[in-house]
C-alpha cells in the first residue's frame, strides 16, 4: 500500500465505525479521504482488492475524473479520514508536486495489482 | 482512451515499424511514450486490454515508480513516439499541473477499465 504523509497532523476528520460503508460503487461524490486511524477495506464487485490502514488514500479516482465510484470502501475498525474536497485537491496538485507524485504512486500500485490479477 | 495534446508539436520522436516491440513486461527500461502517429497495442499477460492512437501515453508507470514494465507493447501500424525521460516528466510535473493533472487521468482510466473485468 502507497502511504501519504501530507495529512498526518490534519486536525479535521470524519469518523466512522467499525462496519460503516465509507462510499459504494456507482456514487457520485466527488471527495477523497486520507485515513488517519483504523483500517479501511476496499472492494470492487464483492471482491476484496486491498486493505487500507493509516496514510492510505481512498477515493481518490473521483477528483481525477468525473466518473462514479468503481469501488467501495467499508471501515475495518472504528476510523478517522481527512476528507479532501476537489477544490483542495486541485490546489495541492498545483502548489506541492510531491502530492501530485504521491497520488500518481497510490493509483499506478492499484492498477498494477489489478494488472497481477489478470 | 485519455488523450494528451502537450506533445504534439514535439520535432524528436522515434519510429517503430508495424509489429516492432516497443517495450516488453518485465523490461526495466525508465522511458515514457506519447504517440505522435500511428497505433499501439497494450497487453498485459498476453490479453489485449488498449489500444492507443495519436496523443495516447504508454510507458507512464515506469517513471511514477521505480517498478518493471507491467504491460507490453506492439506497434500496430508504422508509428512515431515521443520518448519522455524521468528527468522531463519530473520536470513537467513540477511546472505543468496540467500535465500531472493528464498521467493522473490516464493512470486512473486504466485502472478503472482494469477494475470493470473483475
Amino acid at each position: 500500500m502507497v502511504q501519504i504523509d501530507l495529512f498526518r497532523n490534519e486536525t479535521e476528520f470524519k469518523s466512522f465505525a467499525a462496519g460503516d460503508t465509507i462510499f459504494r460503487e456507482g456514487d457520485t461524490e466527488k471527495l477523497m479521504y486520507v485515513v488517519l486511524e483504523g483500517e479501511v477495506q476496499l472492494s470492487v464487485k464483492g471482491h476484496a482488492v486491498e486493505k487500507l490502514g493509516s496514510g492510505g488514500v481512498l477515493g481518490e479516482l473521483s477528483l481525477i475524473d468525473a466518473a462514479p465510484r468503481s469501488a467501495t470502501a467499508v471501515a475495518l475498525s472504528a476510523c478517522k479520514l481527512v476528507p479532501i474536497t476537489e477544490q483542495r485537491f486541485m490546489f495541492m496538485v498545483q502548489q506541492t508536486p510531491k502530492f501530485a507524485l504521491q497520488i500518481m504512486r497510490v493509483v499506478a500500485d492499484r492498477l498494477r495489482a489489478m494488472d497481477e490479477r489478470l
